[in-house]
């Protein structure tokens, strides 16, 4: 099993074959991650360095978990402790780790296209953790994943994005990954946080209102609200946006039907998700977390230069 | 061997034969440590994973050899750098971090009781590296292994907690520990700085004229004078608290004994400790630093999920 | 093969002799990283301690896997989330460190002097990795190492050190193993930022014309312009800098030969170095970067316990 890509810069570029070979890749491990002994040497003398441009706990901590269950050697930076701040390009920043002898490169960085143009000028497979408002690849593999170990299929499932659509990385990656797998997509938010051409361009319903998608679909995929994004004015109040888009428990008991509740954290809650729905059987939040070190060891294992 | 107690939270919560266990485990470590090879294999195929949200220097590098000698796999991770600063909770923090499979968590954080908050809610075990002004204790654990080292013994020894005893997470961990193992114990300092129930509730003999409490004790443990709080004006100036309460080699020499110096570091020279006294034969500190990483190795493993 | 000290402060210690023996073994480790497994067993159960007091990428990183490459233990930890806020003296910091059975410990310091006296005072191995304006050794050895790999030797070598000579470590480094390996060396930069003490205290031609100094020279190593220094006025712009002191192709062109171009990284493209010549066949600016990790595995090889 090889993917048709060296690299993992978005959904948009994976066939529909590459998907599966990832889940089922990803299920192998899951069961590693059951053991005992959760480590493989698949990837022993490796070397990884993750580039973290921007800040993250989980996203960052999951694939270090990810790289030292392969057992690869792993180098971490941050944006704070590093040349960035003297005015290196990225690419001098990257070409000199690469001169180091790197094999993989895993980047997250606030410039969407960022991994792109890196993938024009380096050798090493590049991994993209999250860029931009573009794509969070990795994050739309593990819904993927969770969906399907939950509900037992992604074609056909009915599936509600709910949120800001419009600044959201996982929204755009999930798109891509769902209607390549043969699911229906519902994009759900207030009008000014959901593009106009959402339809045409990529084959998603829009919706407005919240309990008419919820009454449609089998998961919400709930998004979180951008808190320091607030001062846009792209919705009146958190407190209305809660109101209006806010998911609880009494909201869920008025549909008639069970629905599966997705989250990519960091939750706020009470504002987009409250606890008594976060905390619930119906939440798969917290599979969502332990599926991602499984489906980020798949992704480094098919891409790794011992493999492809 | 086996601990009563599945996290370490604080001394409060150990029997003494549960200190006991560990500091003969420590022991042990420290043997360990003084080979060319330093490294166990104990805790192979376990992770754990650091979160400070507190900065700290030497605890943390402390914990992290630990846990490496005891052939561990560890992921770090320090406020500055996380998803706290989006507003996380902590217990999605630390629930997210778990589902990635994680079997222990040390944990420093300025809330006091944050620490014993995660333990009612998540299954791995817990190791309290400093809690607000609460405990740290694995600082009285290796406190209590560098006098015994020492002077051969702790019950019945005499020690004096020298300075700002009420903020001090160190004097409590100290306090709860000498007196579970049969040490006296007097708390030395300015009246604004000693909790006036101190006596009362801890057993615990208070004095506020230090050379009275250095000619009646074997060990005096001196704290650290915290410069971030001096705004609070508890002391009118750090001049007139070194005057009464700094510690300096013509204050020891006029006393008619050998006394054992501690400190948890790091020092303020010249205010609650002088040069002439830390650099000396009677200052056992860096014994303390040592012994730390046996303490905690010690405390890794009598928690870890292979152990218990 | 041993060396005549158990530190490496700067190049200004070694002999000639010493020089050869870690380029020597430096080459040696360079073909370990050309094989596929880069990892030797020849550090394991040593611990070093990275003590980065001032930010960097570049060094960190390829001393972290230099280390890793040698199967040591490592520690990092940046000023940043550190003690060293708490007020302590850098001397309690490292001795703390040690006493935690630390091997060996790489510093980079502000300070200039700064790791020369932590060698008096503690017993494990210093190694340097840049101190204030005074040195940067394993910069100067890459440099030798690189113009040797590509032109055969150093001694007999024209080489022009281009820049802000007088706030170099790179430049002080460089010039002390030139002079001692035989090779001639001309220093170029705008008279405010060259020392008058240099051809009489170093053995180095001054030159203030760059392109007499490039007509004269084999190898041309660019320093990098500290952005950040701008405001103290040294020279009257970056665009007058880079009129006058900029290497561009125009420029390299209009000389009747060909020479090498060498820079320590982080580029200003455009300032003293523009793109079409940094990325020429001329520049060996990557190699560099690559023949730093052989460098200093071998630096870190030869001062270690297991060897010296």
């Amino acid at each position: 099993m090889k993917l048709s890509t060296k690299n993992l810069l978005g959904i948009r570029d994976l066939t529909r074959e590459d998907i599966e070979i990832i889940l089922t890749t990803a299920s192998q491990f899951k069961e590693v991650l059951q053991r005992p002994v959760k480590k493989v040497p698949s990837l022993r003398d490796i070397t990884i360095v993750n580039l973290f441009f921007e800040n993250s706990t989980r996203t960052r901590i999951s694939f270090e978990l990810a790289e030292k269950r392969l057992s690869a050697d792993t180098i971490s930076f941050t944006a704070g402790t590093s040349s960035v701040k003297k005015g290196e390009t990225l690419l001098d920043t990257v070409n000199n780790i690469l001169s180091m002898k790197v094999d993989m490169v895993v980047m997250r960085h606030s410039a969407s296209g960022a991994p792109h143009f890196l993938a024009k000028h380096i050798p090493a497979a590049i991994v993209n953790a999250g860029d931009g408002i573009n794509e969070h690849p990795t994050q739309g593999l593990l819904d993927a994943f969770s969906m399907k170990e939950r509900l037992g299929k992604i074609e056909g499932l009915k599936v509600a994005i709910v949120g800001d659509i419009m600044h959201s990385r996982v929204a755009m990656s999930n798109i891509y990954l769902l209607k390549k797998m043969g699911a229906e997509v519902t994009v759900v938010g207030p009008p000014t946080l959901i593009p106009p051409y959402m339809e045409e361009a990529f084959g998603v319903r829009v919706e407005y209102n919240l309990k008419k998608a919820l009454e449609w679909c089998d998961v919400a995929n709930v998004l979180r609200i951008q808190l320091e994004r607030q001062n846009q004015v792209l919705f009146s109040s958190l407190r209305e946006y809660s109101l209006a888009y806010g998911i609880n428990r009494r909201l869920l008991d008025s549909i008639n039907k069970e629905i599966v509740i997705m989250h990519p954290g960091p939750i706020n809650r009470g504002v987009e998700l409250d606890s008594d729905v976060a905390d619930s059987g119906r939440s798969i939040i917290l599979q969502q977390v332990e599926n991602g070190v499984a489906v980020r060891m798949a992704v480094l294992y098919l891409l790794s230069p011992q493999t492809s």
